[in-house]
């Protein structure tokens, strides 16, 4: 199940609306014949890029799978009947399905004779890559990351409007793999005509990964023609708003958006209560001046912060990534 | 070696402006007979104490001491004297006297048949508690924490004003335990006259720890009669002066300052280039408003940022304490 939770990260980003799901066979030896994640919607689940992977091999093992196989028709036919084609004994999932259209595939298989056990390290794969979907069935909108990339005293640029670079290289690269996973990344039209920045997931040559995630921009300022973020190489969504319910409104196929900025959209979508985790990246600098990570007029006073518990912490190079969830 | 680092941890703040030295004897056998540390001025060294502790045992034994025992008679007999009087036959010491008018303790020894080695985890005692003293010799002032307790936002305060509590209780009884250990605590009149503080290194239910650091305020306005800062429990100074240089040197006998704010206070030690490590209490919320932690105009642009090392990240129930020193 492990190695099927591994397989799974590689779906994230691509998968979306569909869940990240890894599957690995075992053949009847108990030996890994093959591994497989979900592909593009309208591509194969994990469960038939295993089977594929495994060929021959698959008949008489055991599939272990992230999530309960579909048994379902959509764009690809049921996992349920291909794991029963390619003559599985065995299925260990995770996660049941929750979604009702979806599920029964469980009892599709063990009506077939197949030996079926599910919530196999339930709890460990609910906190992994298969954490966004599962957010979005059960609130009906995408996980939501604020990111914050500040000094040790808060600052996210110096008085002068001097702001790079205060993380450095490995929090970069860090952040430019995690882009490659994000179904989108959500700024402020500031951000966008202050910066021009990209919002593209690359390498630290400078080169794109392979998956870039949507470019949402929220406020009623227009993006200029000549803004990087109007390049092509990924979709751009303008919001013109400043709710943050609109924004995540906007994106019915995503499963996690990263809130990168600035302060006072990350402000907006922390009152609206949309902020599923903070991942704080500190420097180890102190500015004495300048901007502040986050503007939200609603807290006065200390009783009203926004209150959060730690989940990890993180060197990066120089840096520390320091990871909440709220409170 | 490591006993005597330990021992040696109690005699700071009451040793100054004398070493914190810790001490161990070992008897012939090779069993630990004696421990001691220094004591308060014009009272025994650490070796005198670990000499009483230890009684006739010492005969033939070995010493352990963190600096190399001193010369010279000042309001106290010199302890390589001591030593020899009670007949231990080996020496071993971490760290040479850089003191002129105390060192030649070991050449004494040596010169009277005991075999002495220097240089015994060097490294790692003048990270301990020596450190203070041995800054001081070199510097000739006081080695300066700075402390910051603030938001993941860098807030010490809502815009209303309120602080109390940002960090939890386990950040605040380890901010007592240290100020029993401290020389000094310099605050702004700012803080003097909005907080009203004690300064005072408290047990958790409120009751005074043994020793007091001393309230230094600087800043032109005046501590009013009816000040907290006024009752009488630790010495009170304050310096007419927003220079840092100026509130160092009316501070001869420290060895250990923890400047604690406000903001601006803060800001003039690392503008001044006083600041030998920041510790930076992190509270797990988000303000989005409010006082930042530091005040600094000097730094108006990014390139002149003041730039740290991370040395340690503790966990202190809900918050971190992030430790820095200059890079």
């Amino acid at each position: 199940m492990r190695r099927a939770v591994v397989a799974s990260a590689d779906a994230l980003g691509v998968s979306s609306p569909n869940p990240a799901v890894g599957a690995v066979i075992l053949d009847a030896a108990g030996d890994v014949v093959g591994v497989g994640h979900t592909q593009p919607p309208g591509q194969a689940h994990a469960e038939v890029m295993a089977l594929r992977d495994a060929g021959d091999r698959a008949r008489g093992g055991t599939a272990v799978v992230t999530l309960e196989p579909c048994n379902h028709t959509g764009r690809t036919g049921p996992c349920a009947q291909a794991l029963l084609d390619a003559g599985v004994s065995a299925v260990h999932y995770a996660v049941a399905d929750p979604n009702p259209s979806a599920a029964g595939g469980a009892q599709t298989l063990r009506a077939a004779g197949v030996a079926v056990t599910g919530g196999v390290l339930e709890a460990q794969v609910r906190r992994g890559p298969l954490r966004y979907w599962l957010h979005r069935q059960r609130y009906d909108r995408p996980f939501v990351t604020a990111k914050i990339a500040a000094t040790v005293d808060g600052r996210i640029a110096a008085p002068d409007g001097t702001s790079q670079w205060i993380t450095g290289p490995a929090s970069r690269e860090h952040a430019h793999r995690q882009r490659a996973r994000l179904d989108a990344i959500v700024i402020g039209t500031g951000t966008a005509l202050t910066d021009d920045p990209s919002l593209t997931a690359r390498y630290p040559d400078g080169t794109l990964r392979g998956h870039q995630p949507a470019r949402v921009v929220m406020g009623h300022r227009d993006v200029p023609a000549a803004a990087t973020l109007r390049d092509g190489v990924a979709p751009l969504l303008c919001v013109r708003s400043h709710d943050p319910h609109a924004v995540l409104a906007a994106l019915p196929d995503a499963l996690h958006v990263l809130v990168e900025g600035g302060p006072a959209i990350i402000g907006a979508f922390l009152a609206a209560g949309l902020v599923d985790e903070v991942q704080a990246y500190q420097a180890p600098m102190v500015l004495g001046g300048g901007r502040g990570a986050v503007d939200d007029e609603s807290v006065a006073t200390l009783p009203n912060a926004h209150r959060f518990r730690r989940t990890a912490v993180e060197e990066l190079g120089d840096d520390l990534l320091i990871v909440f969830v709220p409170r």
